[in-house]
């Protein structure tokens, strides 16, 4: 499994990803699920990706092809004009994957399963976040829910429930995040350290504050102590059920 | 779904089942999950159930019918000598279902899927907890685990990895699984108020520690109350992640 969030704040975007991967328990990896494209002054464009790791580095590979070696005319995530048509185009590269391998991962038995959350800023518009379905179609969030969770998101979920403000910093909000990675952590064996993570600021069209946290990580660290510590104090000062 | 927890602590059991059914979400009811059988200075017995509702009344049923109707010779839950032995008949009665409805149901594209916490004490051992699958084999909670889940169980058990120590109170423990509902609860809209709750204490031979917890009962309103502020205080405690 995977856990990836993305936040959408007035202040810009938090987006993270773990980095396990695992074909059965007896064969566990590291890859990188975050992926950012950078065209300094016009756009930040941020890819988490969660399900089949062939099929997810296959529609990145696509992508990134489109915009080196993109045909005049034909869209790419450097070209297009809205983050709608960016979420679209992802769509689109989901759909061509599935075309090129979809036949012979059915005859093999294997799921064609992906989910990706796409985030970010087209100079013209608000920083926008979606996630994107295998079948290519997706959803965007809004005011009202302000994240959006791939991957085995159920463990952290409660915590971004409780807290999560749209009004936050980018710092505070990754804080949260890392909150909520730490619960999952715990509790599922299939979400690994080190973690990927991006903190966009709104109309900064930069890319520059991106991080990777390690296992040996000394916030990291830090947090997941005063976290434990934190919750056990907080349940003693509730009073016991009597019956 | 349904979210059951059971808790087997040096002081006794604490179990908990929340009361929401539902065929779709337009279907929603509320049914006991919780059953209890007594025999007065010589066992108790508390068991669970998530899944498929009419399968899991059939199951109890049985079970009842069995104590209420068993010939002579025949073991029923009032008369086998371990929790074992109990665990076997639970088994057993889900395999007698299997027998009687499981083609039809098949037939029907329904699923067979149950699952049950079983625990208790019978005179001559000490206290002990089971989880029974569909196939009607089981596993038994030990020191190194002392809680079992079924159901909607991932929201809430970051929280119980963190706080359980099987040294607790029942009336701390029966706290701490009330925030495990409260996070679930919140993040879940298939697991629904009220809370069916037993506190057993070993040699007790009493299940007289019973109650209900209703949508506005004004414990489970504070501790859900103090439990959101006390989260948001963590969080706020904890320094902001720098970049």
């Amino acid at each position: 499994m995977t856990y990836c969030v993305g936040l959408k704040l007035d202040r810009g975007l938090v987006m993270a990803a773990d980095t396990r991967t695992n074909a059965g328990l007896d064969n566990v990896a590291t890859f990188k699920k975050l992926q950012v494209w950078e065209k300094t002054d016009d756009r930040v464009l941020c890819l988490l990706s969660a399900g089949n790791l062939a099929v997810t580095q296959a529609v990145v590979s696509l992508l990134g092809e489109r915009i080196a070696h993109g045909e005049s005319g034909t869209p790419s995530l450097h070209t297009v004009e809205t983050m709608f048509q960016a979420a679209r185009l992802v769509g689109q590269a989901i759909r061509d994957v599935r075309a090129i391998d979809g036949d012979a991962l059915a005859k093999n038995s294997e799921s064609f399963s992906v989910t990706f959350l796409l985030g970010g800023q087209i100079r013209g518009e608000a920083p926008r976040l979606f996630q994107i379905y295998s079948a290519g179609n997706f959803i965007e969030a809004s005011a009202d829910t302000p994240f959006l969770q791939i991957g085995e998101h159920k463990y952290g979920k409660p915590i971004l429930d409780r807290v999560t403000d749209k009004e936050m910093r980018l710092g505070q909000a990754a804080k949260l995040v890392l909150l909520s990675f730490n619960s999952t952590l715990r509790s599922n064996l299939s979400v690994g350290m080190p973690i990927d993570m991006l903190l966009y600021n709104t109309d900064s069209f930069s890319a520059h504050r991106q991080t990777r946290i390690e296992e040996n990580d000394p916030y990291f660290a830090d947090l997941s102590r005063m976290w434990s510590e934190k919750l056990r104090d907080a349940v003693a000062e509730i009073p016991d059920f009597e019956i």
